[in-house]
């Protein structure tokens, strides 16, 4: 069992529900890093795999096609995936021994799961997920809720693959917090309180 | 599309997570009613279901033997179970109506899910509760986790038949509480600000 002296608090969160920007908010007030894009990038460095590989690899692998021969490529997907997977918990393990933070993403919950962490989940409802995801991302082209949709999927597929756990369920997480209807502020000051 | 001016607080909870004590005192500092036991006496002299009948048939019904024929039984059964769920609603709605309250179990928040009230739902690890209805519903003879399993599975069937949702997905809920990890207090501070 591993354990963590520090404080880390933990968000798993649905595409467009502002679970990023609460962690950034809550981090902030509590004068701790955050970490998200920052955190494949350390990875990445500390596992070989270069920044645009691990971009290409993650949650969007299923869709690439790195390889001609497309039953050699699945082979090589999935050992990439695994690797993949091992370095980003190697990389999760050290920023949490390096001091009190906040981690978004990356089932960084689940691989803290024995840690002295506080693993909480931000959703809120499709409609006001798209809504946002055009504010704070702009258009793409592609439909807004079929976006969502696609994104959740991946997610889904992701989460249950590597942890063997249903994603969304409240079961493995502290506290979990529909941000749509609380509001972005509600949830991080529950969350700057109790960390 | 049902409105309240009034605030509710529904709990869904499972067995021996303390959601029950947690709306008690949640209402308890608001000085609003907790609708539990009452609700059940409540809606069944509203429909006519005796008191004992009405907790015969509802969440042990399938195991309840109330006819000799078995095909007649099952076919009553369900009968029952429908106007008792028909009758349930009924009250809940009308309690909601009454005023603010917190109610407790039911399905409730399924119920009022249009209405202006704040869904909440508490759980924790099954040891934990294990222990838990030791101390507050004392010894049985049976297996404090064997009888947390048998009710799980009751409650997760009884709400999945009538409201078509995943137990336990965080996605039906505003907030979400491991009470367990967090505690009683912190789980009761949280909902009382909040609401």
């Amino acid at each position: 069992v591993f354990i963590l002296n520090n404080r880390i608090l933990t968000i798993s969160r649905q595409f467009g529900s502002g679970g990023r920007t609460i962690g950034k908010e809550v981090a902030s007030i509590l004068g701790v890093p955050c970490y998200d894009q920052e955190l494949i990038e350390l990875f990445a460095k500390e596992s070989g795999f270069s920044e645009n590989m691990v971009a290409e690899l993650d949650e969007h692998s299923a869709k690439r096609k790195l390889f001609s021969d497309r039953a050699n490529q699945a082979r090589q997907d999935v050992y990439l995936q695994r690797a993949l997977w091992v370095a980003q918990e190697k990389a999760i393990l050290k920023l949490a021994q390096q001091g009190p933070c906040v981690i978004v993403g990356r089932c960084a919950g689940h691989i803290l799961q024995d840690a002295n962490c506080l693993r909480t989940y931000i959703h809120a409802e499709e409609s006001l997920r798209a809504k946002r995801i055009v504010e704070v991302y702009g258009e793409t082209g592609e439909d807004p809720l079929q976006r969502i949709r696609d994104k959740d999927k991946r997610r889904k597929e992701y989460y249950q693959r590597y942890t063997g756990k249903k994603c969304g369920d409240a079961a493995n997480f502290h506290i979990a917090l529909d941000s749509g209807s609380l509001g972005i502020d509600t949830c991080v000051n529950i969350l700057a309180h109790l960390f």
